[in-house]
C-alpha cells in the first residue's frame, strides 16, 4: 500500500543530522522536512523522499545539518567598536576607551548599524539566535525583526542615568513599552537584563524579579566575572553578590548568570538546586583576564551550561564554533581532565542548553519534530576537516565558521552556499567604514 | 633626475605591511620588491611603482601583507589522525587510540599522505613554514621537497624501536645520512628531535648534544609538558627533568622547548640566560589538560617564546590563526593581565621568533631586504574583520584563517585568491578518505 506523498515547503537531505536531542546522536543519510517554519519530522533520506512531496528540495551530500547555533550573551550594537582598543588592563579599556566612545556614538543610528553588521556576521557563521544586551532595545529589535532573526531583545535597568533612561522609573516604563510592543512578534521575545550587582541596587532587583514573573520572562545578567567584583561585593554587603542575589529572589530557573569566573562549590550546588543557567564566554573572559569560569564543574553538578561571545570589543567576533572550541579546551585544562566538557556537550551548550537558558527550550535548540527550523550546515569536506572519523568532534574541534553553506531561520533560507540572502553585506561594510571613521577620528583626537 | 626602473621578479603591493621587524609597525599603502625568491626592498607603494618593472604585479587593496606563519610544532604525518579520539584521558588516548593507530599504518605512505594534507591546509591558512616532528623524516623531506614548502625535518631519537629504526646507532645513523641528503635543498634544514627526557637516556642526550653542535643545528624537544612528567623524572633522576637537561648541557640556544606548562621561575629565568626557545602549543596543552604555559612570564623573562600547532590528533588542525588568538587569549588571564602578551607580540610569536627558534631567523620570519620572500596576504575587508581600527589586533583577535587569499614561499606563489597553485586538491583529499577507511575499520574492529 502506498498513500500520496504530503506536500510540504521544504525537505533537507544531509549526509549527517546532529539533532542535539537524543544526547550525542548522529544521524547518517538523514532529511528534515519543514513546513510553515517548523520542523515536521527527522527520518532516513530515502524514506523522507517517498513520504513527502516537498516544494524545495536541498541537498547536502557533504554537511552535517545542526541547530542553529544560539548566541546565549552578546551586545551586537558593540560590533562597531570590534577590536577598538585591546591588550589594556580591565579598568583603562572600559573607562578610558569603551565607555567614551559610547558616550558619544550610542544612539538609535549606531545601534541599528551595529545590530545589522553583526546580524549578518552571525548567519554567515551558522548563529541564529541571540540573547541582546543593550540600550535601546526598541532600536534593536526593529533590526532584528527587519533582517528576520531571532533574539532575546534585552531590557536594561542600571542604576544611572543613560541616552536610553535617566531614572529607575523610566527604564521600568520603557521595559514595559518594549516588551508589550513585542508581543506579537513571532521572530522576537524579551528578558529584563540588569546590567550587574554592582550598578543596580536591591531595590531595582526586586522589582525586576516580581516582573519577570508577572511577565514570565527570563534575568539576563552579569556577575561573578572578576574576583575584584566579588570582593567589592563582599565589601559592600558583607555577603557574596552571589548570595545577595539569593537573598533578593533572583536565584531561581528564570536566572541567565553571565560569566561566572568565581564560584565555590556551595554556590555551584546552589545554581544546581535552583535551576540558574550559567552563559559562559569563554574567550572574553579570557581576553580581560577575568578568570576561569569552572564550566566543566558546572556541567558535571547538572547547571545548564549555555555559550555566549559576548560583544565585539571584548572577544573580538560573533563567531560560535570558535567559542565552543575554545569553551571545550579550556575546560578540559581547568578541571584537569581531557575528557571534560566533550565534542557531545559543546554542541549541546551552543545550541539547546542556550535555548532553555533564554526560555525557548520548547522552541529551539534542536532538531525535533514541532521546534521551529532554525538551522545551519557545515560542510565537512574541506581540507580542514578531513579525514573524517567523529563528526561532533570535527565539529567543534576543527571547523571553520567559514564552512557554514546555508542557515535557515523559522524556516527562512537567510544563507545559500555560503551567502547571505536578503542582505544588502555591500551597504553594511560602507557603514561600518564610515562609523570606524568617526570613532576613530575621536578616539585618536 | 630620473634613472630607469629596475626590473623584478615581483612587486606585491598591498594597503598595509606588517613586517614584524621593526616592532609593531604597521606600513600604509606599502610594496614588498621580490627578485630570486628574495626580498629587495620594502618602500611607499608609489614611490615602488616608479623604482621598479616587475614581471608580476600584484596589488592587495584590502590586504595586510604578513611574514608567512611559522609552525614550530608539529607532526605532520598525523593529520591523517585528526579526531580519531577526543575527550579521551591522556593515557587512554595515546595507550588505546594514537599508538595502536600508528602501529597499524606508519610507513612511507600514511607520512607521505599526511605531510600533503598537511601542506595543503597549511597552505590554505597561512602558514610557509613547519618545523616537523615525525618518523620516517627522509619520505617527509621528499613531500615538503616535492611541494615547495619550507619545513625543518626532525631527526627523531628515542629509546624504543619504531618502523624508523631499531636502535640508538640506527636512530643516529639514519639521522646523518637524512641530514647529509638534504644539505643542498633550500628549504629543507634539519633538528634532532630527541622525543621526550623520559624516552631518551642520557647517552643518548649526550651523543644528540654534540652532534647538534657539530652539525649546527637546534634540538627540538617536548619537555615539562605535564606535571606527571616532571614528577616522574623528579622521582626517577632526584631533579626536574629540565635540571637533568642542564646537567647534559642540552640547556643551550640550540634549544627549542616545547610545551613547557610547568615550570618555576628559577627555570624561566635559566630559560632566558641560555637563550632557550620554547614552543607554545596552546590548544593542545588545553585539550590534553597538560596545564598553562606561563607565556606571559616567559616573554617578559626575554625568553624566545614561538608557537606551534601540534599535530592534528590533539588540535586538530593546523590553523596558526587560530593558535597565535588562543596564545594571545589564554595568555592574559593565566597571568591575570589583559595587557598581556599582545597582538603585535603575537604576531611576532608565530613567525619571527619560530624562525630563530629552527635556527632560520636570518632567512625567514620577517618582511625585511635580504629575507626569502616567505608572504602571506590576508583580506581584512570581510563582515568579520570590519570595522577596522588597529590592523595587529585584527588579524590576532578577529581574522579566521580563510580571509588568507595569497601565500608564497621563497618568492614562489602558492595561493592565489584562496586557492592552492599546484596541488592536487581533490586527489589528496581523496587519498584522505581512502585512509580515513583503513584507520577507522580497524578502530572499530
Amino acid at each position: 500500500m502506498t498513500s500520496s506523498p504530503t506536500p510540504i515547503d521544504l525537505l533537507i537531505e544531509a549526509r549527517w543530522v546532529v539533532p542535539i536531542e537524543p544526547h550525542a546522536v548522529v544521524l547518517d543519510d538523514h532529511a528534515v522536512a519543514v513546513h510553515d517554519g517548523a520542523i515536521l519530522a527527522i527520518l532516513p533520506a530515502d524514506e523522507a523522499r517517498a513520504a513527502y512531496a516537498p516544494k524545495e528540495r536541498v541537498v547536502l551530500p557533504e554537511h552535517a545539518l545542526i541547530p542553529g547555533l544560539i548566541n546565549a550573551h552578546t551586545h551586537n550594537p558593540m560590533t562597531l567598536l570590534r577590536g577598538l582598543a585591546d591588550d589594556l588592563p580591565l579598568m583603562t579599556w572600559l573607562q578610558e576607551h569603551i565607555w567614551p566612545a559610547e558616550a558619544r556614538v550610542m544612539g538609535p543610528d549606531f545601534i541599528r548599524d551595529g545590530v545589522e553588521l553583526a546580524v549578518a556576521e552571525m548567519i554567515r557563521g551558522g548563529t541564529t539566535c541571540a540573547n541582546e544586551n543593550y540600550f535601546f532595545p526598541d532600536v534593536i529589535a526593529a533590526t532584528y525583526k527587519q533582517m528576520g532573526f531571532r533574539a532575546v531583545i534585552g531590557l536594561p535597568v542600571i542604576d544611572f542615568p543613560t541616552p536610553w533612561a535617566k531614572t529607575s522609573d523610566e527604564y521600568f516604563s520603557r521595559a514595559l513599552e518594549v516588551h508589550e510592543s513585542l508581543k506579537a512578534e513571532p521572530l522576537l521575545t524579551t528578558a529584563f537584563v540588569p546590567h550587574a550587582p554592582y550598578t543596580v541596587s536591591d531595590e531595582n532587583f526586586i522589582r525586576i524579579r516580581d516582573l519577570a514573573n508577572e511577565l514570565d520572562i527570563p534575568i539576563h545578567l552579569h556577575t561573578h566575572e572578576t574576583a575584584l567584583e566579588v570582593q567589592q561585593g563582599k565589601d559592600k554587603d558583607g555577603v557574596r553578590p552571589f548570595a545577595r542575589l539569593q537573598k533578593l529572589g533572583i536565584v531561581t530557573d528564570r536566572l541567565l548568570a553571565v560569566h561566572m569566573t568565581q564560584l565555590n562549590d556551595d554556590e555551584i550546588a546552589a545554581c544546581a538546586a535552583a535551576g540558574v543557567s550559567v552563559a559562559h564566554c569563554p574567550e572574553s573572559n579570557l581576553k580581560l583576564a577575568s578568570g576561569f569560569c569552572p564550566a566543566e564543574k558546572l556541567r558535571a553538578a547538572g547547571v545548564n551550561v549555555c555559550i555566549g561571545t559576548d560583544g565585539c570589543a571584548s572577544n573580538n567576533d560573533l563567531d560560535m564554533f570558535g567559542e565552543m572550541r575554545t569553551a571545550a579546551l579550556l575546560a578540559k585544562a581547568v578541571a584537569g581532565d581531557a575528557a571534560a566538557f566533550d565534542a557531545a556537550f559543546a554542541l549541546r551548550a551552543a545550541t539547546l542548553n542556550g535555548a532553555k537558558a533564554i526560555g525557548l527550550g520548547d522552541r529551539i535548540g534542536s532538531i525535533e519534530p514541532g521546534k521551529r527550523a532554525d538551522l545551519t550546515a557545515v560542510r565537512l569536506d574541506a581540507l580542514e576537516t578531513q579525514p573524517l572519523y567523529h563528526v561532533a568532534s570535527q565539529l567543534v574541534y576543527a571547523t571553520g565558521r567559514h564552512q557554514v553553506s546555508d542557515v535557515w531561520i523559522d524556516g527562512q533560507r537567510k544563507l545559500v552556499d555560503g551567502e547571505l540572502v536578503g542582505i544588502d553585506k555591500a551597504r553594511i561594510l560602507s557603514k561600518a567604514r564610515a562609523w570606524r571613521e568617526i570613532i576613530a577620528s575621536e578616539e585618536e583626537a
